[in-house]
């Protein structure tokens, strides 16, 4: 099955206690991208890049099953660029700099060879944008998944809600979802957000895993113990490449199947820290991924006689 | 198989966002022996309390197979008092009273009907107490298991590697791991503190779930999604009875059953939260736990071909 996938493609300047990346590529539809290549091909993107934005990582983009030409090259202007320095625990980051340049006015056009893509990833930007992508296509997909954060419910909470109520599937983190409810306890947060539009809400929470809520089910996913996370930039973005990836690729939307699809975003995401950027995402075969979930089984299997 | 618990027993006077609870009976050792008695019994218990004990809290431990002959009873002191507030995160909370009373001298005695005992759990105490215990074993344990805290690594850290070096489990949360290593990874953590003596190291992470550790093996216990935390006094405490509970009604201490172990008391601690003090631990019977348990199962069960 086909996907589209919707999302910022940048520059990103990150300082870890590790060390500094300089300026690399990154941005949340550039994760997405990667991640879900690893499991569907070809991924239909929607994007918007300056004259900056290197012809060698397009073409490494199509190399890779990623249909760019809905990607738009502004000629006069930058590609969006991110500093951020991450604190020693490395769960908490200062922003320095954002600077949006192309992304400041990205108007998505979807193009005719887009339409009918059964599923539809909506990375985070703001809702007004993931709104118009959504009111382009003719048939709405099979399934909309969408990822935003608190700084869209602090600025454009009624756009927010409005996209909300149209989609399928929404990724937020755990302090997102407390936010966006006003309640503390996640489960009463799953229940309000489960009323307000999708039927399925995955909440992601970092080195402790990700919750899925369906109905009146719940999954819980690990993540996996590292030694050392080296750059948490685009975990989450990468979380929901491999998340929609695996849907598309196998075509079955059941919470059964979405549990799966956790389980691959996960083991994407525990690559996509181990070094600077994408490098992973670029590095890693299907014998890793499957070496990788084989070791999340592990982590959570047990034995009980009830 | 037996088991000796080592714990305080007290009055504790909690607030939470939902109420107070004014004087109860609480104690880590209290917790332990009621949570362990839902699997083992007798449970060997080891304690000290003031003139102002109710014997009818005595009387209800016995009814409920805790043997309460090590307990000593001081005639003319209080038993131990803590107050404490939570915060709304429920996470955090404020000490408002500490009043030692007879544990501030307390110097536990061994009977000799203990002896022989083959497991044996040492709750949060002062580490010399927990070291002396040990030292009044003819026979060393199958298993021995401690639970201490932060305010022992700061006040008393020599005594309390000491102790460590002489145990089986060590059971702390995740910021006391990192305190205790100086390692802020909690995989790095681990690593150290499986240097320090013990084979086994349990990580309690609250609503995170638990981690356990055994040379370079690495299990993930989910915690259930709950709708409320009414008082989440004595889940630890909840947690370790349950664990011991387990491990001493089977007397296999593999890593995979203390796997088992670690979602027993995970669902023991579940119902401790639900309301103040011990009152579920009091209530619950064993269709209760083996349904918490099948709810356990589902939340982290998938399948996934690979």
């Amino acid at each position: 099955m086909s996907v589209i996938v919707v999302g910022s493609m940048a520059f990103d300047d990150i300082e870890t206690p590790f060390g500094k990346s300089n300026k690399i590529i990154g941005g949340a539809g550039t994760y997405i991208a990667y991640a879900a290549t690893h499991f569907v091909r070809p991924v239909k993107q929607v994007s918007v890049v300056g004259y900056d934005f290197p012809t060698e990582e397009l073409d490494e983009l199509c190399t890779r099953g990623v249909n760019i030409e809905a990607v738009e090259v502004i000629p006069d202007r930058k590609s969006f660029f991110w500093a951020g320095k991450y604190h020693l625990d490395m769960n908490t980051r200062d922003t320095l700099v954002t600077e949006l340049n192309v992304l400041g006015d990205f108007k998505p056009v979807i193009p005719e060879s887009y339409q009918g893509a059964e599923f539809l990833m909506l990375g985070n930007l703001a809702p007004a944008v993931q709104l118009s992508v959504i009111n382009q296509l003719q048939v709405r997909p099979k399934l909309i998944a969408l990822d935003t954060m608190n700084f869209w419910m602090d600025v454009a909470l009624p756009e927010l809600e409005e996209v909300i109520r149209k989609i399928d599937v929404l990724l937020v983190n755990d302090s997102e979802a407390r936010q966006l409810t006003a309640e503390y306890s996640l489960v009463k947060a799953a229940k309000k957000i489960l009323t307000m539009g999708p039927k399925f809400l995955i909440i992601k929470k970092g080195e402790h895993g990700a919750l899925l809520f369906h109905a009146n089910k719940v999954f819980m996913a690990p993540a996996l113990p590292l030694d050392e996370v080296f750059d948490p930039t685009g975990a989450g973005d990468t979380f929901a490449g491999g998340f929609i990836g695996h849907l598309a690729k196998t075509g079955d939307i059941s919470f059964e199947n979405m549990k799966t699809a956790i389980i691959m975003g996960s083991a994407l995401a525990s690559f996509c820290v181990e070094k600077f950027g994408t490098t992973r995402l670029k590095e890693i075969t299907k014998e890793d991924i499957s070496e990788r979930v084989q070791q999340f089984k592990e982590l959570t299997n047990y034995q009980i006689e009830i």
